[in-house]
């Protein structure tokens, strides 16, 4: 049986990882998993958060937004109402935490990276995609950093990637577009790195409940998706251009 | 090998759901898991929000803060930085979420449930003795209304508790204080049913990651803490006073 | 002719002063007045406001907030709407300045002695309990500080509490409770000190107006239920421990 | 011994109630009390808050600002920081307060009168000042809407003034100017109808405390300032153009 | 003399206008000129302001912002600070006024066309980019209401562009990008109809001051630009597909 | 042909600067075009913005607001919304970048110079009467500076002041009233030095557009009253007081 969009179960939507898609930035990634189109952005900033100052260590953080015609309907942007919302500030605390989880802070030196993932189009999988994205953004930011002799000893410790799964139809599936995700039982964003170890894992039943055992098959699919993910990563540094 | 505290990796610190410890709520219950006391009372507004108006359905929604003097060391009043931070609106979602997964809505009438959590004093594991005595005091409430007749058919299809789990020195541990909390590994709160099936999932990995094998004995040993729970609620409700 | 809690009006509702209700913060009181319960805790931080620095002086700052259960319909949470209510405001300031007035600043040295004070059940007079318990905190926090040696000479110069007074019904009432409080023609709050000198008279007509002599007649029942409750004040710090 | 400015202790800083200083509201009114000046007008709304609406009741409610320049060091505009002062919000609900007591608001129809009371130059009594000049400004604009005739019976029960006392350098003193308040050991707002009965009594110990005798020597000084101050309302009344 | 780009004084940067860039919104246009990227699109809404409730007609609105990534030194995002700056107020109000300037409300029927103008990538000129590349977006939505019939007769009488002059070195020049317009000594957006006359004008000197003359050379050059703008405008929306 | 107040095209209203309106500030002058009234004041403050730290040099800032009873219909106070209107922050920084064209910000010395722009009654125009008020006031507090040996060299190198332009009726006119301002098809602000140099150009098409013709047509009236402003404004500084 297969899905509304003609993929199996356990099949990613297609994947692209646009190197430089602009270039202000120390480094910039548009980030795509089928129609969703995530822009992620490096910028490095000589200073840290208060409670690292004088530690020589280093800091990454992240912010998150929708534009405002990404999606179906017009998203208000969060600006009007003064504050990001709930939703926004839980993602961006998800994508920083779980950059940080392969990044040997000491390493980094007094520098605090940003990572902004502003969403250009949205069909479901906005956060996860924006962790994917800016994970690749942040290994080309820092190999830039290390070619210019701006960091010494490399401080990625591994490559981290996140894909989201569901129980759609009550069937376990992998990749949900916004089509399936609203109305999913069960919804659950999975941050693994690229040796398959967990860093996050986020389950929620939207309608009724689950049982361990789906809980089980949900992790699955989510790391085989994770380590295709992983692949499309390093291709993806690969070509990126990385001068002395 | 003992805990800090003595206990067993796999038990619970005392647990004690106080019921109508305030009078002028529907409902009121001081949860205490170990030293951590959340003060969960329940009120009851005659309207709906706009999405629900019409509809004849009820809402149940969920309000958390910390007193300033519940820490060790003061917490700054929300109201001064002039909006809930992160963390509090992701513990309200998670609190409304896991009450509302057990509540059939539309058997509410329309009205709004009004559930708020206060913690008196913090020492870990705020959000899930919130949820715990927010179902208790819930299901306390809904039997007040039952009596009085303002609503027919009981909307209560399960009843729900939540435990952390997380791993602490390498070990699975069942319900941290704050000093476990605090060096944990991985960290995790499970929310379930009693009848011992999954509401939520939310594991993080604070320093390092985990196995596959890791999240299957963490979400087992949950299951047990939530069961025990169970049985706390069931016999707090039996306590509660509920005239006709 | 009795008031509807059968009390004489120059009588005071039940007092209760509960010693350490709460073990975090360097003391914490619950004051009841009736059915009127406040929270009132103490917790010390080693800086001081911007306009002490450097003077060797410390500083007393309290904050004051209704828990949304607390009240018989239930009160938003004033993080809601982004900022404390000015009702919220004058009573913070009503809190400090009554404490300050019985603090020698300078011998408290270099530290912000925090007061909080959180309504857990409000039935009329929430501020003047406050002001009563946060007196109470204060004097076991300063006196467990000094018996740790970090303050030397007492800073106390005198002990403080506050009652409400009113017209209702046209006769002079002391303490009044909130049935009668809301259909009160003039409403007063009095804050005294120990030897019976006024730090506070804030006098209000909600309806109509009131007379010089009518004004004698409310203060002199206020500090009647002050000398009272400075009674009750002694016996908690008898009963309260504090170790060297 | 006379004071700083040379008056005696009982004695008012020179009065000037100047009637419609500016054109465009209903009525305006600039009231001076020595330096201290406070422009007062009243603007017309054709709607009530809801908490009146459909009850033929109208509404009187005041703002308070001071302009930058006002005082002696440039006072930062309230807009800046987001929201009205703690102070601000005080002396707006006392002046509202105090105007509603003489206002019997069913004869005002469904109405609200705005009164805002914006200190050009402020030396001391800006509230108490306002309070005068709004009561001014207030009966100007009632006399002018009974002319045309939008009000039938006359809504106002009684005139309305103000004025501080205070206990400076031992003395009980009437109208402070900034240079006696910014030292008084007590420092009182009294607001009193024509008729010489109390609206509002806010005394405060700045440094020390009171003690009942003094208590009564401030209000009987107040009261005779109040007096005077009820004579020149009445006269810049008189003077009012109030066409039909 | 060339300018640092080598271009003529009087030659516009390269203009390329992107139809559909995203697949979303009822529009959505990328326009670029040179370096600067600013994506904008159409958001159809069936409501219309309160003030024009009732009246049969539509409403333009525009809003605007800097990705973070789009500058060369980070920019912070606007809602971390809570509120937009006066410069981008001060951008909206100006693409929404030229816009609707051209816009015939009366015929766009009861609805809101949301216009949002993000840019991708900042080098001078963002304002006057999104106001060519919104018209843009903004005809090929209304293209699209007209073929599905939603709108009858064509609410557009004229097209609207715009560009940036100023005085650099002296000497007049269109379309500055960031390195001359950080460095220009006059500084002038010109927005103006695909006939040729003004919608704004808006000259600044940023360092002295110009004089008559110049304020004539200055709209010359800029009326020059945007007759070349208002060619590309007609290419892309030939471009566009719009179905019936 | 005649305007609706029987002035020609090219006349000014009746202008009027009244110097030391208020005692407090540096230097106050109440401006008046017509019934427009503007207070400007100017406070001296010994710090300067963050940016200018260390350099020397001083700084001009600018404040604007209405007074609540200035307009028509009352105008609700900003801080009631919790921030500045655009219109506010606009006019704001229009009448900063206005005074600060005209003054070398070097001889200021490290003092920043607050300049407050309260409109107490507003009748068209409030933005140009405050930028030729406050550039008066600007004159009077500098002459007050050097007076007292606090500035050495004159910073002032020009003068400035400013009027409105517009079409209305199709013609050509000068300082608009409220009434013409409300209808007119084009709105235009002129701020030009006593020398007949332009600093700011803003003309905005409110109905239609304007051609090249009539931008020079309404240039050279906006020179002509701003030629007529500086006399005004000369004739003000010489009756200004100024001591040793």
């Amino acid at each position: 049986m297969k899905r509304s969009d003609g993929r199996a179960a356990e099949a990613l939507r297609p994947v692209r990882l646009q190197v430089d898609f602009t270039e202000n930035p120390l480094a910039s990634v548009l980030a795509e998993m089928g129609r969703t189109r995530v822009l992620c952005t490096i910028c490095e900033e000589l200073t840290v958060p208060r409670f690292l100052a004088g530690t020589g260590r280093g800091w990454v953080t992240a912010e998150y937004s929708l534009l405002p015609g990404s999606t179906d309907r017009r998203s208000e942007r969060e600006v009007s109402r003064g504050k990001p919302s709930g939703r926004t500030q839980e993602i961006q605390r998800l994508i920083g935490r779980s950059l940080r989880a392969v990044v040997a802070l000491d390493r980094l030196g007094p520098r605090t990276l940003w990572v902004d993932c502003d969403v250009l189009q949205a069909d479901g999988g906005t956060r996860t995609t924006a962790v994917t994205g800016a994970y690749t953004a942040l290994a080309i930011a820092v190999a830039r950093l290390r070619a210019r002799g701006a960091i010494d000893l490399d401080p990625l410790l591994d490559s981290v990637a996140a894909v989201s799964v569901g129980i759609v139809d009550g069937r376990v599936v992998l990749d949900l577009p916004y089509e399936e995700d609203a109305r999913a039982e069960v919804d659950m964003n999975v941050v693994a790195t690229g040796r398959g170890r967990f860093v996050e894992v986020q389950g929620t039943a939207e309608q009724g409940t689950f049982s361990p055992e789906q809980l089980a098959e949900l992790t699955r699919l989510a790391l085989g998706g994770i380590d295709e993910l992983t692949r499309h990563q390093a291709e993806a540094l690969a070509r990126a251009r990385v001068d002395a």
